[in-house]
């Protein structure tokens, strides 16, 4: 059985949908691009794709079974409409929608066509992501404190309608519904609390830095920095950055493919030093000094070998009854509650309690 | 014109006030130090230096000047006490109190005796520390929205009382009152809000790591975290590293006493890469890809060449009346008011106004 995607908005993330499907997907084709500048789909890779410029054409193809929505945000609303009316299977580009509300709105609209939806979360088949949840679903850590992942760019610099808040632009819209979407999906336990700072640093409209932290029942903090212009010199600096501390050991990995990990426990935990070889750069202190050698332990683990393509097959199988879809739309909400409640703190000044 | 110093309570830090007094410091000398263990004493360096055992017959020696108080934290409200009813000037080691109460009764005490009181903050001549604080008062990263100070050791360790509740024990109180100090004397603005995460990771009495958020009034973030059992393989790794970023460029340096920092700008603000040259790694963004080789400007900035001397060279002419005493009594009760603050943002797991 072989499931025919239309693809609505042929941007940057459209090209990339229609690439891996016509490229690498078993039992998938694309059969139509949409888009209203026609010449955004001159370097289509697909054989003979049927091309529109009116989303409403692209969506009563009887070639196509599921839409791809890659429009900017704001019009996913519409769109949505558009293909849940003509009776498609929705794949829907994150976020889904500006609000909750308008979230609630869609899934009403979707449940009363009885079409399936899902959101393209794909960044939950991130390698690095995926080795940090290893080591907290093992529990390889002991008992975690801290969740860190953090991610530096270096020029500022947002795309096309990304630097417009009409358009649901910004670094929160873009990139921390996958950050937020990676720490929830990991942490199952209720959020109790949220506190940000996001800001525009350097962008005129949109917010170009944020850190949100959530604290979890579970006692687990939670902390996410995205900085745009967060410079360092280390060449490592500008990717992701992941650490997970728990009471026996720590674990950490950098970028979002890495082949490997690193778990480093201490053979010396709550021993004195044995001599305070650390005063002359240290002043007066016992307890920062350097780590005589031999007293950490690192061990490389392996990061599961995932692969963004895996979202698609992920796809086909749930769609065929095989399985569930990976991003389900209560998971898709409740990122979206939190990306409401981490820019109310920030707008406030405080934290935000989550009932 | 000599001062006379007798140090009570000598441990760990009480070695250092005599070691560095006796040897390296004009104009000053130990005259008497004190401990309740009389063995402590046996390695005391000034020749001829006067024992006690009882820190009320140290405060009466007329051989006295100024009293070094180096006990544990608990007592120093006892021994302000005995120092300033023998009008004694005083230097209390920090914290100077377990509570903004305690500090308000000690303060009216000082003051009825007519002493002079100040607090060992010495790390406020840390040049890692002066060097990021060169930068915030040139404004060399332009308008600065977040400055992050981060300290992690590698075995959870504390040494003697520091691992007792009573006597003051725990790294908020030992190490979170230098940071905080050091925040607050560089940035001036009034602080609007605490957030805190504070644990016992490993400890069983005592908080081990902690998180404290200050959002100023000016719009800095200031951030702090302490972890004493937060691993890394980096060499570097288990020292201070400040961070500060702005609008214009990036500040950082590691260690509190390196030698120099970095101030990095770029060159690409706001404008795109040439290409997505990171999609292999990075999957689909174009704004979180390694930087081309010359986009990143890198300048080497000297550390101020401070020591841990001049902070007793100052207390001197500030005895003299020649400058202010480096620490104020005002800037101590504002940190401990906000380590009040921020000890209760993370009881309550909520941010804390400040009014």
């Amino acid at each position: 059985m072989n499931t025919r995607f239309g693809i609505i908005g042929f941007g940057f993330i459209g090209h990339i949908h229609e690439a891996m499907i016509t490229n690498s997907l078993d039992g998938g084709t694309v059969s139509a691009i949409c888009d209203n500048v026609p010449k955004k789909m001159d370097d289509a890779v697909t054989p003979d794709v049927k091309k529109y410029t009116q989303a409403e054409d692209l969506v009563k193809d009887p070639n196509v079974d599921v839409v791809i929505i890659a429009t900017p945000n704001h019009l996913h609303r519409e769109m949505v409409h558009l293909a849940a009316q003509a009776h498609k299977d929705i794949i829907c580009e994150k976020p889904a929608a500006m609000t909750t509300a308008e979230f609630d709105e869609m899934m009403a609209e979707v449940e009363a066509c009885g079409v399936q939806f899902t959101v393209h979360q794909q960044r939950r088949y991130d390698r690095g992501f995926r080795l940090i949840k290893h080591v907290y679903d093992e529990g390889l850590v002991g008992k975690p404190y801290t969740i860190q992942s953090k991610l530096y760019g270096y020029n500022g610099n947002m795309h096309d309608w990304h630097v417009y808040k009409k358009y649901g632009g910004g670094m929160m819209f873009d990139w921390g519904v996958h950050l937020i979407d990676q720490i929830l999906w990991m942490i199952k336990a209720p959020v109790v609390s949220v506190y940000a700072d996001i800001r525009n640093v350097i962008n005129e409209e949109v917010d170009d830095y944020f850190k949100v932290l959530f604290r979890f029942e579970n006692g687990v903090q939670a902390e996410i920095e995205l900085g745009t212009y967060f410079l360092k010199d280390d060449k490592n600096w500008y990717t992701q950055h992941w650490f997970i501390g728990g009471d026996q050991a720590t674990a950490y990995c950098d970028g979002f493919m890495p082949d490997s990990g690193v778990l480093t426990t201490t053979t010396q935990l709550l021993t004195s030093p044995k001599d305070n070889n650390g005063m002359e750069k240290t002043g007066p202190t016992r307890s920062f000094i350097v780590p005589e050698d031999g007293i950490l332990k690192s061990e490389r683990i392996s990061a599961p070998q995932t692969e963004y393509l895996d979202y698609y097959k992920n796809y086909l199988q749930a769609r065929a009854g095989q399985c569930d879809f990976l991003v389900k739309k209560e998971e898709v909400r409740r990122v979206l509650k939190l990306m409401e409640l981490a820019r109310q703190s920030a707008e406030k000044g405080c934290s935000i309690s989550v009932k």
